[in-house]
């Protein structure tokens, strides 16, 4: 199904291969010797396809499906139209995840350095990396091995990138230190100075932002997300985060493991992300703050305080998902209350 | 008016000739042999200049306009100072668009190819288009005839361009196949792997995002926006749809025909938007939810529910719009509510 | 403490001195010839390094610190730890950035044109302008003297930039006149067209964009902001304005001098800002409206109209700063009501 002018098909596997690359169990009576060809969506697979039923607004799709076979959870599977093998496991979409890497790997990277790139006689480069068209690497930049630097990407002076870490095109990163297999994407800013000024009525003196971005390993970079250095401390994104496009990260911030912040979200200076965060799209967190590991803030919350570990918050100024939930509740009362209620308030 | 640096005019015209390719009717006693050669604001136009008036905010400013020709509507005809010739119309902004167009036409784009551009030998180039300076064309690329692509602009493997398509500089394709006649802005990002990974306790792991985007025709893409790729599924923008600068479309998001996105806007993974469905600046929808045909989402509205056609909501989370201007009466209300009141609670 | 990868140190100085350029007083007892090699977070400097307090939240950090000597305000003086040196004045943060600069002066520009960057030949560059790898100056464009042209960004036709500015990687510069000494991070885009279109249900019809960009001396663009032209005003940046990252700033803006917008807030067109104006993260304001001078535009607000000079607005709709603070109470005192209340209401 994927177009074949960007995507490359590994398969077919037979249906007992995917079962056990993924741990999932081969529902009765469906046949291990199935050849699977492709990935496909529930209302377009044929019976030569895998597809997976995650969330349950598609369960009319998958009752209809004509796919081949579905990674589905075991209570659902009773759901299944005739003659659908099923792959049953409590995840699925993690087994879809594996099952489709299995049959679409990522391109290998192969050394090449194209002749356009400009890369500053000082700059290591290790081996296996892809330089692209038009790459600007500084001095004494340090490039790790098997890298892919993307068309056009800036790389400064000074910033060390390390082994298997893919750069977008177009992205400009400065003043930074980034892990190992790492994905930042198209476009993305790192290392800009810091929104660091003294205002009084003599007019703004900037203040030098002395820090750096500390990217850790296995984090991914969204499209022009832009994470600025620190003032003084670093600005820290923990291994493991995933950034989505458009998210703006301030100067100092520290982000624990496993944090994700959705699109147009954005954490003020020096705020603290504990590990495992969840900040949802359009969100917005001010300075100075700390939010405890594996809270969850709703989209387009507005975070005006410390949250506890574990705490769900929605709402601008935010409060406790279930104060906000009942808040809602009573703005919608409002929202409906006829007008000839007025005189009586 | 407009700066000779950057615009060359083709004027003047008479005003006969406004009238016609226009479709507006010439007020009583305006000379129709008047010549006009320029557009300009009703605060600074003189009498050999035509402005326009569509917002009745600037009503004043029409009265005392010093403008030789003003487009506007009937019902406000009779407002006109003394002298000003007028060009009566029921759309003013429109039979402004196509005076301004008459006067100031697009450059026309001229076969060329910058020496610093890097295309790869396997990518196919139609005639008359111009490349700029750095740009990159990967491999099986194919652009079309008559288009522009900016400078520094990164076109990826297997990218389709269709003829007279506009990139804006630093802007970076991806597995995408655009439609003719479209205008992407600079520092677009078009194609990344969408913000699709399994979540739990063991980690993330990445779900391969085998989809692609497609841009139909006559779209419009402002700066810095991001549209991730599908998933399996494409990302689709329908045809005539306008984005605004930094919007946010997630994968496999499918816009209708001609959509209007305004700035700061996003729209979150799986979500459908059908045709001429307007988002408001800093909206946000949801994901997996279908916004009926005509749709208007207010600005800064926070969408999770699907929304009938032709309905106008507005608020975070998003209501009825009438319900919402109910609800922000209550809030204003409240708001001014004295503080001695709150022992009656 | 700044990593020498990236920040070279030039000091040391002596307090005497740093006290000197500064203003500020040396407290009682403090030995002015006692050696300053580096600035340091409270809570990590030791003897040899100057930290600085200016927030109540770091005051703990402040009586616990090993830095040798402290900028301070006169109120705060006798909660520090005993042997530490102060530096009394009453804008500690602003006195704390001149000691950083001076021990952290910016790189010198020197005057160097990379083989890889394509000047058109009409171009004009001043004497001591950088210009990095990869970048593109359109025909007729003028840069200053003493300018830092970042790897890969793009000057367009005609483009006009002052003595001293410096413009990021990749950003994307067109339509526009900037100033003297701002600074464009990267990933800026200024000068696209507008989103002008006259909507009507035979379609949409392009307006001509014939105006600016107008960015005045001293300016501040963040990293992936966007600034688009006039569509016959110009759009105008005042001078001494500082914009934060991923702002959008709409047709025919106009923000006086001084003032502030942080990360992902958004100013529709032809809006007007007086001087001095502060606009909060992930603010928006609507189209047509004027904001008097000084005005403050909480975070995340919503303005629908205009502001009074001096006036502190929030919400959404935003509202006086007085109201809105009483409105959220209300909403917390309804978050907070008991379910079994409902009857009652």
């Amino acid at each position: 199904m994927a177009d074949s002018r960007f995507f490359a098909c590994a398969g077919p596997f037979r249906l007992r291969e995917l079962a056990e690359i993924t741990g999932a169990e081969l529902s009765a009576g469906a046949d291990p010797d199935a050849e699977i060809g492709d990935v496909a969506p529930l209302d377009t697979a044929d019976r030569h396809q895998i597809s997976f039923l995650d969330n349950r607004r598609y369960l009319e799709a998958f009752t209809k499906s004509q796919a081949g076979a579905c990674v589905v959870m075991p209570e659902l599977a009773d759901r299944a139209p005739d003659g659908m093998a099923l792959l049953i496991t409590s995840k699925p979409y993690r087994c879809y995840a594996r099952i489709a890497s299995h049959l679409y790997p990522e391109d290998p990277v192969t050394q090449s350095r194209h002749t356009s790139a400009s890369v500053d006689p000082a700059a290591k480069v290790g081996p296996g990396t892809s330089i692209g068209p038009g790459v600007s690497i500084g001095a004494a930049a340090e490039i790790g091995a098997g890298c892919r630097i993307g068309a056009n990407a800036v790389i400064g002076d000074g910033v060390v990138i390390g082994d298997g870490t893919r750069i977008g095109a177009n992205a400009s990163l400065s003043y930074c230190i980034v892990g190992h297999d790492c994905e930042i994407h198209a476009g993305v800013c790192i290392g800009n100075r810091g929104f660091g000024f003294a205002m009084d009525p003599e007019g703004f003196v900037d203040v030098p932002q002395l820090g750096r971005v500390i990217v850790e390993d296995n984090v991914e970079i969204g499209a022009n997300s832009t994470i600025d250095r620190g003032a003084g401390p670093d600005t820290v994104i923990g291994a493991g985060c995933k950034i989505d496009n458009l998210v703006q990260i301030g100067h100092n911030v520290q982000l624990g493991r496993g944090c994700v912040l959705v699109a147009q979200s954005g954490i003020a200076g020096s705020t603290r992300l504990e590990d495992f965060v969840v900040v949802a799209a359009q969100a917005g967190v001010t300075g100075h703050l700390t939010i405890g590991r594996g809270a969850q803030l709703a989209a387009q919350s507005g975070v005006m305080r410390d949250v506890p570990p574990g705490q769900s918050v929605g709402g601008s100024p935010a409060m406790p998902i279930r104060e906000y939930m009942r808040l809602v509740s009573s703005w919608k009362r409002q929202g409906k209350a006829k007008v000839k209620d007025k005189p009586n308030e």
